[in-house]
């Protein structure tokens, strides 16, 4: 299995983020991705391979335009108020629909296109995002031309962002953008989501969609983040009725109860007969993960990669979440590693 | 005319707001309802009351039984994670739609009852809303008993918020509230709303009714908060359509122009037929206002008052915005010394 990375996304660096009624630094840090190429590199899986540029148009499959040119020139935007620290969204168009009119004033378009105050924008986090998706793109190009896996570092991640706003730390969603891209070939694609937060950008992106199915094992959206969405009764709308299936679990979930309800997933997934499978590959999970509340350790992630192995279609793993610095590049490799070695 | 004061205002101190991208201490701070006492007892109008409680029915005459204990436990779920500093919502449910599921976990519940970052909950909150709607109320009830104008000084304010959702300072819509509770005499009653920020809480209150008539004087929302309502062709819906008229106006407007809007919403506010009037009276319009951008001077706020003659229906004056602390009191009272003495 080779891997996909660019210190591209370095240029995403110095963002804060709003949690718990204080303005921090993100969470969402560069270090995350370090680490994890690090523990590929160690684990000696296969090669470490900078993305070629596939340019804009495999994103405008997934993502709303006048969106994408929003990310590009938003740091421009916000500079010329002459502002140098992050941008970051106050306003929304919370409850009363989606709004009409996108504002001129760069603070209404924060709001207009984001979900929440965990995105801010900094000067290189278009580089970061475009990069990030670039390399869920070229890991895709490997499966398209017959890898039987492949796995892309993004940074920043991409399960939050719907095809018109940013939330949760993600900007472009990269699963999305790579599940699209594997249509080109396979006729229904899988989306196994095993982040701890609900994917709620991916699932409203194929909400409507029979082609794509999407899964997703998060916590219960009544107790965390994103909070209004990923209950069990969401199941898709029109032609994409029952191609969305959510399994939320609760606080203080260990590895049992975890790997049971993985079954589940795989299961609707094969069942559904996806020929090719993207693993949104969040890692936090982890028991010392800083903001969530499950109990996974760190030999759990091996057993997650055997598991994993039980659906024979080509597999694209593409990481998420994992907020635990230390662990967060061994316990994603050691998915990769149990997958490979079993 | 007397004016309706109570020292539970200050009880909702030391909240924070998000703007710039920055965390900073609440421009709505409690000196800003001081001055407007001060001032209007300098003015001698008339006296300044303490006001009667109403109760919670005529505030669930306008809100959501389900948003109103919310702020009234809010606080109280905050602290019980451990927190001291207030509470701010940093997950909206933006461009999903109104979520079906109010979530358990605090957090969740800030975002799902809020519009913005702007809406800190202290310990205090809840006392200061309930009581400056009390202070509506207890105006109101002036009005009710004959007399021919009063004031009310409100604080929290209250046009931005909705039904069930706070926003931009805004709890308890004390205009809503009052003009709501006029309706027990008056068959049509008008809201004037001539802060410089778009009274979209109001608006959406009474978007689909016809018996009260809304219109409002404010800040183009394609350039300044709240961003997403105030455009000249929302009107209304269904019943209530042509009965809410909005006068959006850009940066830098002085007093020729911003006179001139006033005349038009007077021109509708008579036409209508509105046998009472509330007055949403913010002074954030005022040239050295630090949020805001219109270019009013302290002399235009007596001929605001002057105008506002024509209206020869029983006039209640709610105090809303205005952050220039120094000049708030001897501005808003302007408006009514113009009212009261031409």
């Amino acid at each position: 299995m080779d891997a996909w990375f660019t210190e591209h996304h370095q240029a995403h660096h110095g963002h804060g983020e709003l949690i718990g009624g204080r303005l921090v630094s993100g969470f969402e840090s560069p270090v995350r991705a370090e680490r994890v190429r690090a523990a590929f590199e160690a684990a000696a899986l296969g090669a470490v391979r900078s993305p070629a540029d596939h340019g804009l148009s495999p994103i405008l499959d997934v993502h709303d335009a006048g969106y994408v040119g929003f990310l590009q020139r938003a740091w421009r935007d916000w500079q010329a108020l002459g502002h140098q620290h992050p941008a970051l969204g106050m306003i929304w168009h919370a409850g009363l629909g989606r709004p009409r009119v996108l504002p001129r004033h760069i603070e209404g378009q924060l709001g207009f296109y984001s979900l929440d105050a965990g995105c801010a924008i900094v000067a290189g986090t278009w580089e970061a995002a475009y990069w990030s998706a670039q390399c869920a793109l070229s890991a895709t190009q490997a499966i398209l031309q017959g890898a039987g896996s492949a796995l892309a570092i993004c940074r920043p991640p991409g399960h939050h962002a719907t095809a018109d706003a940013m939330g949760g730390y993600c900007y472009l969603n990269n699963a999305a953008i790579a599940a699209q891209a594997l249509r080109a070939r396979f006729a229904r694609v899988g989306i196994v989501d095993v982040d701890y937060h609900h994917g709620n950008g991916t699932q409203a992106i194929f909400w409507r969609r029979d082609d794509v199915f999407f899964t997703s094992l998060h916590a219960d959206p009544h107790d965390d983040y994103p909070y209004f969405s990923g209950h069990a009764d969401e199941r898709g709308d029109g032609p994409g009725t029952g191609h969305t299936l959510n399994l939320p679990l609760p606080a203080g979930t260990q590895a049992p109860a975890w790997l049971a309800a993985l079954e589940q997933a795989l299961d609707a997934t094969v069942q559904r007969g996806c020929e090719a499978v993207v693993v949104s590959l969040g890692v936090d999970t982890f028991e010392r993960d800083p903001i969530s509340k499950f109990k996974l350790t760190g030999d759990d992630y091996l057993e997650i990669g055997r598991r994993l192995r039980r659906l024979v279609v080509p597999m694209l793993f593409v990481f998420e979440g994992g907020y635990a610095t230390d662990e967060v590049g061994a316990n994603a490799v050691s998915v990769l590693v149990g997958y490979e070695r079993g």
